[in-house]
């Protein structure tokens, strides 16, 4: 057994090593047995960060957020199929939000798989849906490339999940020392130029028009691009309704996004010439009875760059055609008046605004608070918004978790509602383990808002009992008080106005650590 | 909309008056937007009791608990395909229990699946390493024939998991009122009588054996018809290591279970003949350098009955060709002598055994208290052991959940290491509101002790730094009691030995609800 990544080494070391030397900084891990060579390597190769997580959806939404916010991936480390099962469903937010992440599994030694013992299973088959691409690693000759060419993946024009598993035997298996990590190739981000003449094209006639954005049309020079086309055509910017990342907040256009619910979304949309910039032909979230699927009809929606193309400079290009060099006028900060009273979501949204510093993070999840906040923010600090892009619930805490690892210098809040929280709960613990100072706001309702919400649309009663069994959060109410100390993160509660604001200056001024605001709605 | 399940009626209706006639009685349920005619429904068709569980892995884990002790299926309802990939890991464990599972999943309505919006997911593809069935409803008229094939497939000869995708659309359909669902075909399992004459005769010739048994052999009529067995060939009866239930204590036989590492498990079963009844042939549970997988030469391993068969009663069988009319002695109730002094994992087995009320369920999840409880309790009261088939982790309290609501009359013992607990934490929160008298017992010794055993097999140190703090539950240490209070469940701690003797039977003696016991280890 190697004793460290300079002399002799093993397969996870040059895993590691080949991944580190293509810029992965952190590993997001909840280990098992067939992952213990990987955990030595952590120990041989420096400068791998390890974070350990109490269970696997908070490694991977935590590698979203780190992803989203560093630009380059982190690592996960999942125990088979099992343990990465626990992970599907913030990696398929974060294949939704076009996250790099190298999704590291660990697997039996391979003459052992054969044998079907417990913990064996198709990790393909569980893998496949998440990830833009999938290895399971067959020979010690194929480590370092295929460690390099997941890391291409991650970054490349698909961008993504790539899941690199690998059997246990292939991690501890002795390697030649001199053998080096293979250096993954990443391709700079591109546009069509014949898309931007058309666009402009389109665009200079004056119908009325829609640039609808998402992914790098979201980056603060994508905005301003989007700003100086509004100037001279009139278009309406609006982004996507669940952006991986958006950069909001004074000096900045006020961008709206687009609704959630489809009767709103297609009157925003309505007689508008659709341009795509970075986002998907807009659809409803889900499938109604007697509303078509389509929020624009298909002949009335252009493209000038699907998600992954170089959005931000697509936009430029065709202000530059336009000869656009104005920018529609730009936010300038202003702070809400905060009357005294019960804390409302519009409230809360208003309160949290005045309170980012500059440059914080919100990492947002839930309905209840989510729209009142980005309504009320675009006149806030400048701040940068993640959503969940791909509607597993439990993304909000570990995209705040990975964002406070890949910022440390950047305030970090997680606006979540109390039903998602739950999903990945433990995240609290990590965030205590790690100091990392990251704010977390409960929006406590006692119960999912959205499917009571739901219920009504579909002509069903609220109040029949197996429902409200179904829909509410109660008997027992949740006590985030106990709950959050029970992790180790300090916590209080607020139930008016003036209790949040006080609450989230104690916040702001505390640094070594998380704290947790229940946030008491009726 | 139908106003209820007995004028008009819609597909979600159909599809729960065909299970519950089927003897579906419990619907263990995570539902999003697409269920909501489903949860209607619950409300339309009397019969079923909808139990809320704030994460997905604790409905199929109670799914998994429920259906070993009632010997039918529970129902699920899953959130599509990020919803039900957070069940998966049990649902996995549930496979390897063979245990029957009507997993529901809701999806899209078909005419919006193209659209790929942002919960589209390949449900197959994550259901199917899982599942011994699987089909998505394609046409109202296949409703209710479909819910019955999936209910017969959970308890056919390969008996597991059934996963039933309904679209919402054929949710909220309205169907034809005097459709009644269609009745499942469930075949009574058989056995070989040519494997019983010629295991009979293999048995007479008293060459050493090994009985190692699973699945219907560990019931007690399996357990005494192998007791006679061994009564007159000399055949040692083993458990398999991981069986999904066994009957134990007072009055049966007092079998051993298969050790979980490879050199004591090669050694229990070395120079004998290996009878298979109800066990699948033995193998490591990881794959060992230098350790042949198979724990037994492939020639030894004779097949009497395969999983799902009726092992009991080949059993019965054998006993009977070889005129075996006596038991080998069955264990009489025996309480342990406890010695004053810091509790430790095998003081922890003896006083569960005595605290043990006849008809106990305990379910084990952990290796740090799981072996000293099955070592001490075979004197124990006559009780049932649930264990984790699969090696996914956090089964434990959810399986202890299933296994109160199946069995009311019974008192449910969950007893789990801190580590294992916190995948599926929020099983406390539905303990709580079902006011389901399990007492939890949280084996405290803050780390994954397992993974630590491994490095140190492996030949890796445990104090380097990284190792360290991937294995090391500390920093902070989870406070059991806050957490525990933070979703309803009263708890106290316990470091003496005493102390846990006084505050089982102060556990016991209450009756309203959950109730956690920390119990420390240095």
């Amino acid at each position: 057994m190697p004793k460290n990544g300079e002399g002799m080494q093993n397969g996870a070391c040059l895993v590691l090593k080949t991944a580190r030397d293509a810029g992965v900084r952190v590993c997001f891990a909840n280990p098992g047995t067939t992952e213990m060579p990987f955990v030595g390597a952590l120990d041989m190769v420096p400068g791998v960060r390890a974070v350990l997580g109490l269970f696997e959806g908070v490694c991977t939404g935590a590698a979203d957020g780190y992803g989203r916010m560093a630009g380059t991936p982190a690592m996960t480390l999942l125990h088979l199929g099992p343990g990465h099962a626990n992970g599907i469903a913030n990696l398929h937010n974060a294949r939704r939000a076009r996250t790099p992440i190298l999704n590291i599994v660990g697997d039996h030694t391979r003459a052992h798989l054969k044998y079907d013992s417990p913990l064996t299973s198709d990790i393909e088959s569980l893998a496949r849906p998440v990830s833009v691409w999938y290895r399971s690693v067959a020979t010690e000759a194929d480590l370092a490339r295929d460690t390099a060419e997941a890391i291409q993946a991650t970054m490349g024009a698909q961008r993504g999940v790539a899941t690199l598993v690998l059997p246990v035997d292939l991690q501890s298996v002795s390697v030649d020392a001199t053998l080096q990590g293979v250096v993954p190739k990443i391709p700079a981000p591109t546009f069509d130029r014949q898309r931007v003449a058309k666009i402009a094209e389109l665009l200079g006639s004056k119908k009325p028009a829609v640039l609808l954005m998402g992914d790098r049309a979201l980056s603060e020079r994508g905005q301003r691009a989007a700003a100086r086309i509004a100037a001279v055509t009139g278009a309406v910017c609006l982004s996507e309704t669940f952006p991986a990342r958006t950069e909001r907040g004074a000096g900045l256009p006020d961008i709206d996004r687009l609704p959630y619910f489809p009767e709103p979304a297609r009157e925003a949309l309505a007689g508008r010439q659709v341009v795509l910039a970075g986002a998907l032909a807009p659809v409803t979230y889900f499938g109604y009875e007697g509303i078509s699927s389509e929020l624009a009809p298909p002949e009335s929606i252009a493209l000038l760059a699907a998600p992954g193309e170089a959005a931000d400079q697509a936009l430029e290009a065709v202000a530059d055609c336009l000869g656009a060099t104005q920018e529609t006028a730009a936010t300038g900060a202003e702070l809400w008046n905060i009357e005294p009273g019960q804390l409302t979501p519009q409230a809360i949204g208003r309160i949290l605004s005045n309170a980012l510093p500059e440059n914080a993070i919100v990492s947002v999840e839930g309905g209840t608070c989510g729209y009142p906040f980005v309504t009320a923010s675009a006149r806030a600090r400048r701040h940068t918004v993640l959503t969940n892009t791909g509607g597993a619930i439990g993304q909000g805490l570990p995209v705040a978790l990975g964002a406070a690892v890949a910022c440390p210098e950047r305030r970090v809040f997680a606006l979540q509602s109390d039903g998602s929280a739950q999903y990945t709960i433990q995240s609290l613990w990590t965030m205590a383990r790690e100091r990392l100072p990251v704010v977390i706001l409960i929006a406590s309702n006692r119960r999912y808002a959205i499917l009571q919400t739901e219920l009504t649309r579909g002509g069903l009663p609220t109040d029949a009992p197996n429902s409200r069994l179904l829909t509410e959060l109660t008997d027992p109410a949740i006590d985030w008080m106990s709950l959050s100390r029970g992790y180790g993160v300090p916590a209080e509660r607020a139930t008016t106005t003036l209790q949040l604001v006080q609450a989230l200056e104690r916040a702001l001024a505390y640094r070594e650590g998380p704290c947790l605001i229940e946030m008491c709605l009726p």
